[in-house]
């Protein structure tokens, strides 16, 4: 399985690649060749410098799209519309969202799309895509720190089961993360609302980096 | 802190009851003195078999409101609004909430009432108590179970900062509860749509009990 991460050179997005590129064929996408090419790098000496093996390369985000099977959706939900629209050649392809779309206020808000998540929203805009919600309540600080054990449960939502099951193996693949069948991508709005919660359950109890556990 | 549970019959309500009775003078509500004295009996009954400290003691759900300090609403949220209409003097009291609403389909789904959340309808319908939301990710079948650790994360939430603080000392002081701060009224939504959730992916990955745990 080859995956893509559109937005892979954002924090979240190249934690992931970091992560994935492990025990995966991992491309790092950019709207600009250069910008993939020089985190790409980045991330090649990091893990070599680590003695870690890794299968890693730099490609535009079109370019993830034309050669991966799974495509991984790392951009603020604000951006999505404008990505999505740069894009073709989706039809067909499993596509995970991992976005949150939250306001700040005194404390962070869920703010769902109309859709009722951005799961839906990316399912709405590519209906001929299989969109399946994942990854979104992993701490974003512990993504890049790769010395530190990932063992958090990760919620996976989606509509078509097959599909499903091979994005629970992907996160399975990675560290200790254990992924749950949380239902249909209906459920993404209450996975996606869970990551205010846990930003706020930290600011508000002074912990750091709180992670979920179901058990 | 005298702590009265409306609706302290039920499976919940008694679980709690139990509970709560080894460190608080509590009142078992219920809409028929009759049913609250069966009740106690056969809690005090448990608990004297179990050689367990108590101070337990019946009465109407009225009579709850009259004595405590402390009025947990354990009923239905579908019996909730007829419930308020029978209680006269809940003004200033504070009102805690572990009520879930949610609807059966193929799986389970959150269905809050038009104010956003259970606890912020309650909090519509008693506009001069205190409402906080709390206890309602707890499996239920746990509450019931007294030899069992109960070790989950609670998430309180409410708009009075030193009522929150009280009601987090209660969950405090029950088994292993680890009370924390999630921020005010409107984050109820998110924490009573994680009851649905857990329910759901206990049932979709062959799971029992499943609870939730912060960290």
């Amino acid at each position: 399985m080859k995956v893509g991460i559109i937005g892979g050179t954002g924090g979240i997005g190249k934690g992931m690649a970091l992560r994935l590129s492990q025990n995966h064929e991992v491309v790092i996408g950019s709207r600009k060749q250069e910008k993939a090419n020089v985190s790409c790098d980045d991330c090649c000496t990091f893990l070599k410098e680590l003695g870690l093996p890794f299968n890693l390369m730099p490609s535009t985000n079109q370019g993830v799209v034309d050669s991966c099977d799974i495509v991984v959706f790392s951009v603020p939900p604000e951006t999505l519309e404008v990505t999505i629209d740069s894009l073709t050649g989706l039809e067909g392809k499993i596509v995970v969202s991992l976005m949150n779309p939250m306001e700040k206020a005194d404390y962070f808000k869920y703010a769902p799309p109309e859709e009722g998540s951005a799961a839906m929203q990316l399912q709405r805009m590519l209906p001929d895509s299989k969109v399946i919600a994942a990854f979104n309540n992993i701490p974003a600080n512990k993504w890049n720190q790769i010395s530190e054990v990932l063992d958090y449960s990760v919620c996976v939502c989606g509509d078509y089961e097959e599909e499903k099951q091979l994005v629970m193996d992907l996160v399975n693949s990675i560290s200790k993360l254990e992924a749950l069948n949380a239902g249909p991508l209906a459920v993404s709005a209450t996975v996606e609302a869970i990551t205010p919660l846990v930003i706020n359950i930290a600011k508000f109890n002074k912990m750091r980096d709180v992670g979920v556990y179901f058990r």
